[in-house]
């Protein structure tokens, strides 16, 4: 497709007259803008950091502080790379390879001295930014595309225009450092030879990108915008805010518009929300310094900020939860994030994001950094509140959600259900799917991504075949899969379609709980489920609850798998397990690289027992068992131990270890129970509490009220009782649940009744 | 076997008359000695703490400082105790279940009570400690031997004897704090109806495990002899001493003598040694208090101190080095090593036990704990010495060593190379077996004991099955195996009868190294094995290079096994991998336990490399590259892939991954070098030198001397030559080798010559 033809297909026939009018008007007023960006634009720098943070920011490195030392290392930092050659190689490699890093290098660099020149006024700095600048400038008018570039969005420096556009958003604020200590002659090599190439290629030769409302689209626009304040360049700025036509089918405004929820839920899940967040904030603070008028931070109630929040939110221990496509070991401390943390502060002064400014052990050289620096050399902050909360999906909030259920500190019992919209091509098939973090440590876990991040031998560092074949598939996760087939078939473009539906989500003092369902995952199959988080302080008990109630009109093979992170330690029933052979579960949709490690019928062989019981020991020391009931109306029931590895010809994948529990049947409720217990304590030889303190369960349904019932190994005894009407129970109705005669009568959505006063289990 | 004929088997038949006289004599002696002995015991307390550390404790208490605040930590919760019902309950349960803990925590709170009360001269901690006595005395007499024993040496409070001693080790010691404040007739009942009963049980109706020269014997005297002092019976002192007989075949002083080599070594190796230290430490403190006349502490040059110090050497990142049996979370933090650090500051002051004391965080209600916390508050610790070093093994050091490289700080690289004895029945059949760290993490590991301490469903938590089966095999290890055999045959007794002969140990600045060599470990077979740690500081690179030179009169099947602990990366090599179904390695001494994930046929698919590498990506974020010399004689040579985890129906085993190099061949030799590399940093996203920068390797050897030249792939060549032979080569005398026409003159044991001027490689 050749620019022309793409752009008419971006434009509806019928508005393209009116377009051109429009268009004419527009450039009458962005001549009038210019004019008024000149006068601005004479002050630099003045994207990120403007005149009155240089500032104030000599005067802080006069005095003791976080401040000064953080200048301190960046000083010395930078110092090095200055009695180092230049290099700006021809590019050549794709991710993790030479000049792919060199370029990322340069940039950053580029950056740090050209801060430096602010702070210190010594010319060498200026300098060096100078002379690499013009090495880009005599080299990027002969790049042809990347030699190894992956997909339609290509770039010259970098395999991925993505990565060009990263390189602007930082070269554009080094130059705007540097600005005042060029010649006109240099600023005309170096924005002709390489900033405006490359903020061309970066919007008129890509306009694909440009206008996605999508990340990819942020970083190019948030480059090109802010570009185009520094070069005096409205029509650039008005491009990058209302897309390449301006005609608010893409660009800044719109993908604030529709990439964050109402909550300031990013549709990918908090990995991407983090580097998205990125040229989000950057840009936007830009846009502050040069257009306040436009109030941009207060734009959509104050959006930005919320999101910043929300990603700092969607934390355990410091790492983000792993949703979606995610590697697990980015967390609140990435660079995303302090500069995220530090632009809120610097809006809001809020204390509690000293608090995360703190865990993050970074301390920028910006005027919002130098405000964080000296709220924490103060010890002004406050402890930042991890609360449990909805986070709805969705622009206008109304495809599902994301509820996070936390119970007391920050490392204590965190659940995560996931019942969220697909999150577009980085989304995996898992509605309803759960995750439990407790003392540190992930319980039941995600695999997030498949990949290992600029590793050039794993698949040149970019997602792995394994992403697809089992990261992304239903049974990656711990939540329904119906014959062992994924969400949707596997297909992006129908999950992307269709978004669970969320009952209720109740906060309580010891008592959380949310449900949701969603009935177009399969054709003919429906599931709706219910999590409790409930803490009994009288026991020191913290219990999950989990109600999975699956229907259809035909039988079907329905798994439960739970991706459980520990050693086993023992099984309340019999395991057959494989002994000098393995051979994997099944040969599709993920299951073709699990091993069967072993296998139990439930049923049949456990005649009497209720509960199917797995306990397992975690890293940090503690004992979890996970409770299920086993059905006695004589459904085919089987435990299935798996480990992650098969058909993995190159060793990609960890060697995770799952149960799953199989069930034969049209409609079964699964109702299972995880309760953390114990201690192990090798080093100071004691082992406490290695066993379930939960002896029995049972489930009730009477119309729209359930309850289940839990008697404790000392006999002690608890009932949960849950109204599921679709009707708001603000006002405490009063419902009456009747168990074997007794009449349990319980206010408003749900109540944790007990201890019981009854001798007898039903 | 009755008593007598058990004691009669003990001493030889012609020293039985001399015997009976010398009981006689010493009888008299004895008399004497308890009046000595009188004076003291009047004095209590007197085992590890005495009169004047009770002083100066009261003093340091009302003193802002470390012991402070150990004693607020340490009364709030001896007050929490006191504030809860006493329970002795009837011994039922093994190790991790209810009444094993209990009569665990009961010891160690009677302790930590009766030192309150002595700190702080309140009546109501030795009521409650008395109140605890109590019980004991009216169960104790009525206990038969404990319902869940499990072996020879069975207790009655406990299921083995061993816990029993460490009881009365705790227990004593509390009976000492509060003799003051008991009456006669208290004493009287707590006395006959508790202490004196488990002294005679330990000794007199246990003299197997009594006089038995094994840490169990240790426990046992320390806990005979401290209650001899507290109970002024001077026989039971030199009982404890000398053994039961008096006869010195077994005893204290005779374990002091044979558990420990000269350099402080302990035969069962580190993990045994800490917990073996703490019987040792703590009756030569109290000796050394009642009687230090006897000069304890100078026993044997100093063997105690140099034993403490030896035990903290042995670790890597705070967790002492996995040799034999022993499980990994152990470490310098451990309570064991915090009382002997605090005993040897007490003895010496040095001041790099307080970096120790520092370490471990844990300040002791002791004298010698005042004097650390005094020292620590005064900030006087200087850093432990983590150097490399030659242990040696065997009681008078002539039964092979253990060495530890290490460079640069405490977590840099440290190579461990295991050529030690047996170590008794917690030994492995791992000779000439290595280990690699680096930046805090294992790289190249040992599996430790396949245990999981007190957790009852794990066999009771004992050792597992798997633990015989898997961890102690020879291919559980990173040594060689001859046709699938372990060494000795798996043999205890024929493993204790041999040792490996340490030809040589060198540290120079840079480069580190050590032979040794074993031919009886299988009947045709013998192998020498040669590692060098080697740091080139401009190349910012620190390398192993291992030479495994294996001889034998027939051709056998050569197994070299490298454990790694991390992601595989990549091979330069093409794999076959078994993707749908696993197969087991093989079908005994440990092969049984081993998945074969992947194949690769060396020689025959790669005619023209000469290096075979694996990559693989550790936790810390580095890479290592382990390249072998393949060669090219024809000779079969596979590497094969494995995963642990076969032939284990109850999941007790780790799924740990290694790679075996395997050779058909009567002589080879393995030459192989471990290099670590790059950074992968998906937090700050980037990656660097994923890939290895040694290009070739080639080995060669003329009689007594040997070379590895190392090309690396920017062209730079080093040659390391070592000269083998027996004789002592301080003087510097100057050998010459001769590679491909070139002389290479060097001088003594070893250089690392380079880079070298050629521009060829051989």
């Amino acid at each position: 497709m050749n620019k022309l033809a793409f752009k008419q297909q971006l434009i509806p026939k019928n508005s393209r007259r009116m377009h051109y009018f429009g268009a004419v008007l527009l450039a009458m007023i962005l001549t009038l803008l210019s004019i008024h960006l000149t006068a601005n634009a004479a002050t630099h720098p003045n994207l990120v950091i403007n005149q009155q943070d240089v500032a104030a920011m000599q005067q802080a490195i006069t005095e003791p502080g976080a401040f000064r030392h953080a200048f301190e290392v960046k000083l010395k930092q930078v110092d090095i790379g200055l009695s180092q050659p230049i290099e700006v190689p021809l590019p050549q490699d794709s991710g993790g390879g030479y000049t792919h890093e060199k370029h990322k290098s340069n940039y950053q660099q580029m950056y740090d001295t050209g801060i430096i020149y602010q702070l210190t006024g010594e010319k060498k700095y200026a300098e060096y930014v100078k002379n690499m600048l013009l090495q880009y400038a005599a080299l990027y008018p002969e790049l042809p595309v990347h030699p190894k570039r992956k997909n339609s969005n290509a770039g010259k420096l970098f395999w991925q225009g993505l990565n060009e556009a990263v390189w602007l958003v930082h070269t554009i604020q080094a130059y705007d450092f540097i600005y005042s200590a060029l010649t006109p002659a240099e600023r005309n090599t170096i924005e002709t030879g390489a900033i405006i190439p490359v903020a061309l290629f970066l919007s008129e030769q890509s306009p694909h990108t440009f206008n996605k409302v999508h990340n990819h689209g942020t970083w190019a626009t948030a480059a090109v915008g802010m570009t185009g304040y520094v070069l005096n360049k409205p029509l650039w700025v008005e491009r990058a805010l209302y897309d390449l036509d301006l005609a608010k089918n893409g660009g800044f405004m719109r993908q604030l518009d529709e990439l964050f929820s109402p909550d300031g839920y990013y549709n990918e899940g908090p990995y991407y929300q983090r580097y998205a967040l990125m040229p989000f904030v950057t840009f936007a603070k830009a846009i502050e310094q040069n257009e306040p008028q436009r109030k941009i931070f207060e734009y959509r109630d104050g959006i930005l900020l919320n999101a910043i929040n929300t990603t700092v939110s969607l934390s355990y221990n410091k790492l983000l939860f792993p949703l979606n496509d995610a590697i697990k070991s980015k967390g609140i401390d990435t660079v995303e994030l302090v500069n995220g943390a530090a632009i809120a502060y610097g809006l809001n002064g809020d204390p509690r994001l000293l608090d995360i400014a703190k865990q993050q052990n970074t301390i920028l050289l910006t005027g919002d950094g130098l405000k964080v620096a000296q709220g924490l050399d103060k010890q002004q902050q406050q402890p930042f509140a991890f609360n449990s909360g909805l986070y709805r999906d969705g622009k206008r909030g109304d495809e599902g959600a994301l509820v996070v259920m936390r119970n007391g500190k920050p490392t204590d019992q965190t659940l995560v259900y996931k019942a969220t919209a697909q999150g577009l091509g980085h989304g995996h098939f898992d509605k309803l799917t759960w995750q439990f973090y407790d003392q540190g440590n992930e319980i039941v876990s995600d695999y997030g991504a498949a990949r290992f991040l600029n590793i050039e031998a794993k698949s040149g560092g970019g997602y792995l075949p394994e992403n697809t074949s089992w990261a992304k598939q239903t049974i990656a996760h711990n939540t329904l899969v119906v014959d062992e087939t994924s969400h949707f078939n596997g297909k992006v473009k129908q999950a992307n379609e269709h978004h669970p539906t969320i009952h209720f989500y109740e906060q309580q003092q010891n008592l959380t709980l949310a449900s949701a369902s969603i009935d177009s995952a399969y054709d003919d199959v429906a599931f709706k489920r219910t999590f409790a988080l409930i803490n009994i302080p009288q026991r020191e008990a913290v219990i999950t609850v989990d109600i999975l109630k699956v229907t259809a009109s035909q039988p079907h093979q329905y798994d439960l798998p739970v991706h459980y992170q520990g050693q086993l330690i023992d099984t309340n029933f019999d395991r057959e397990a494989s002994l000098t052979q393995l051979s994997t579960l099944g040969s599709a949709n993920g299951y073709q690289h699990l091993w069967l490690l072993a296998t139990a019928n439930l049923a049949q062989d456990n005649p009497n027992d209720t509960l199917a019981r797995v306990t397992w020991l975690n890293d940090n020391g503690r004992f979890y068992s996970h409770s299920t009931l086993v059905s006695t109306n004589g459904k085919h029931q089987q435990m299935l131990f798996t480990q992650l590895g098969a058909n993995d010809p190159n060793m990609n994948l960890r060697q995770q270890p799952a149960f799953i529990y199989r069930v034969e049947a049209s409609n079964h409720t699964f109702v299972s129970v995880l309760e953390p217990h114990g201690e192990y304590n090798p080093a100071k030889e004691f082992t406490l509490g290695a066993t379930s303190n939960i002896a029995a369960l049972t489930h009730h349904q009477q119309a729209e009220l359930s309850a289940v019932h839990i008697r404790f190994t000392d006999g002690e005894q608890y009932l949960l009782a849950i109204n599921h009407s679709e009707q708001a129970l603000t006002e405490q109705p009063r419902s009456v649940i009747n168990i074997n005669g007794v009449q349990y009568p319980f206010n408003g959505r749900a109540q944790l009744l007990g201890p019981l006063n009854t001798d007898s289990f039903d």
